[in-house]
């Protein structure tokens, strides 16, 4: 008989690690049943539309929300990664249309970080100056994946504006309304950081053996890319946009509910309530879309909500994140194909923390495993 | 107070989860107590010069070793992916040759990786036939990473010869001797699986979310680029390569165990005595170095480990195979900064069982994580 009996009870954790607790962390608190996220002990729905990206950005990595002066220095570093290097660009010229967003932009970055000066590589303090470079290369890269998606060619950076103001010029060629710029803002803040899912952990493993930041970043995407992942945005507003207004996403919930369909977008493994990021991104999703004649979307949207919730909220199924970000995207003119890359642009954050955290003390994370043998 | 006294203690695990056992396998057993290696039951020993690495690739992949027609129909389909895109090899013209030889390999996978046919994608069935692309394409993306850091261009493949072979051909430019060959073969056979160590669980924890193989393998690439894990072939063949024979072999380790160093190439997480990797490749090293006029090499080798196994054997350290490696890739003439790169070859053969293995019925890796308060 194959199994593992003689395996102590206190060691057998089931596939997917459901129930072990890989580490301490004083980055992020989730509350599942609350239903609230803090980050260093800041509830996100304290710090929507009352910081930028670049703050939260510098609260997640180093703790606290930065002072004016050091704020000042955050920025201007930010700002001086703004430029990729040339290379890494050009390689997406090698790259087909076709291939997945996240894989194109993942190509790009590991160019990029073949050119990171080599003396940098095993040098801590090297590492802890990496998240700035990383933050921005990634929004440039982004912003020419989502461009080569589109058929179109890359624009130049500008420094007057900031990180989410600028990827979004980088991406739609236009200077966005000053209230998508404060959208999708919004949307990069309360994606910043969600404690050790798998694509954190899969960086954190990679950090741990004295690997540099960026290959740690390039196995997060490679978690993301997976379609029990990161595609879930996508897929939530492609049901939606399936939907012709309210009555006919009713109807449709209450015959795939009796099917027992499960709905993209819908319940999370540690909320059973509903999702913070979801309450704190629906005032600004709701104007966008009014703002863009998409009101009727925005209705559709509750309809479902509505239907999905009233049945399935009993055993803890409601909205997640990933059934609202794309009604910020898509007004502000994101394609739907891209939508993976700004969640992975914002979550990237909360993994280079995870990194940055472990490395001090860390270890290599090296688990053991059960050879499962025909004698027992 | 920062702590975790609330978590009960069998959820408590160290950092690196040393004492996890974090999934069942029936790959490959490593009994560090007896020095034995098995792959699918079978111990390394008796593979080693019997068969070739194609046929330990199908045993490790896919569970026996293979009949002839089976080995025949394997053997065709590695030989079908010996071409890799040309915009991989094309895109490493963007990549300075100063960067780290696995950044370089890696990024040339990446933009391969970006050609595999959208369809394929989710599909389990393509899963399953992903390895032999990978298997192949990296053998010859290898070979022109190693040619990149000796300014050397590509080198076409050979479809008459083995994948060892073929490799040493692309890579070298000559066809290499019959027992620099086999010597070769046999690194690759016995570095082939090696559990779930810190490279193959980045990669497991990369499938288990539904992204493809080559997105894994990417992620265990990534881990084996830190400096902790996958280039200590490389640090040992410098350490010994600095050393003028085998006096000044003998009293450099006496003057260095007098003072507490470590020695890169000995000692193991798991093999608290020989390891039976070194074991099998002793005899191979040795004549390969004899054939190449090195035998001053060889004896300054055995020299080192006599010292450091006579002062530390009884505490469990002895040479591993990171050790003995490169006593094969030197003579033949593979350049010392790319060493990581035959072991990555050979170890991802491992990886990509593990993930083929986990996938039929496996959850996302997502572990959970402790918060810190001051509340405790």
């Amino acid at each position: 008989m194959i199994g593992n009996s003689h395996i102590p009870p206190e060691q057998r954790y089931g596939r997917g690690l459901e129930n072990l607790v890989a580490g301490d962390t004083a980055i992020a608190e989730i509350d599942g049943t609350a239903g609230r996220l803090l980050y260093r002990g800041y509830p996100i729905e304290d710090l929507v539309g009352r910081v930028t990206f670049e703050e939260v950005t510098y609260l997640i990595l180093f703790g606290e929300l930065p002072t004016a002066p050091q704020l000042a220095d955050w920025h201007n570093e930010l700002i001086r990664w703004r430029q990729p290097p040339a290379a890494a660009i050009e390689a997406l010229e090698r790259v087909p249309a076709s291939a997945h967003p996240l894989a194109q932009y993942r190509t790009m970055l590991t160019v990029a970080a073949c050119h990171i000066p080599e003396p940098e590589k095993t040098d801590l303090d090297a590492q802890w100056r990496r998240p700035a470079r990383i933050l921005s290369w990634t929004a440039a890269l982004a912003a020419c994946a989502i461009r080569h998606l589109l058929g179109e060619t890359p624009i130049e950076p500008r420094d007057d504006l900031g990180y989410a103001a600028n990827f979004l010029w980088q991406t739609l060629g236009r200077l966005p309304e000053r209230f998508e710029i404060e959208a999708f803002e919004a949307s990069l803040v309360v994606q910043a950081e969600h404690g050790l899912h798998a694509a954190a952990f899969a960086a954190l493993t990679v950090i741990s053996t004295g690997a540099d930041l960026g290959s740690a970043v390039l196995a997060g995407m490679g978690a993301l890319s997976g379609a029990r992942h990161g595609g879930a945005n996508q897929l939530a507003f492609e049901m939606l946009a399936g939907l012709d207004g309210p009555e006919d996403a009713r109807s449709w919930a209450r015959e795939a509910l009796a099917h027992g369909h499960r709905f993209p977008g819908f319940g999370h493994r540690v909320y059973k309530c509903p999702d913070p990021r979801v309450t704190a991104l629906e005032p600004l999703a709701k104007r966008l879309l009014i703002d863009h004649g998409q009101e009727k979307l925005w209705h559709t949207f509750g309809a479902l909500r509505d239907e999905v919730e009233n049945a399935l909220g009993a055993r803890g199924i409601f909205a997640n994140v990933d059934s609202i970000s794309g009604l910020i995207y898509s007004p502000i003119g994101l394609p739907v194909s891209s939508f993976p890359i700004p969640f992975c642009l914002a979550i990237q954050t909360g993994w280079m923390a995870h990194c940055l955290e472990y490395l001090p003390n860390g270890k290599v994370i090296d688990p053991g495993a059960v050879y499962l043998t025909d004698e027992f």
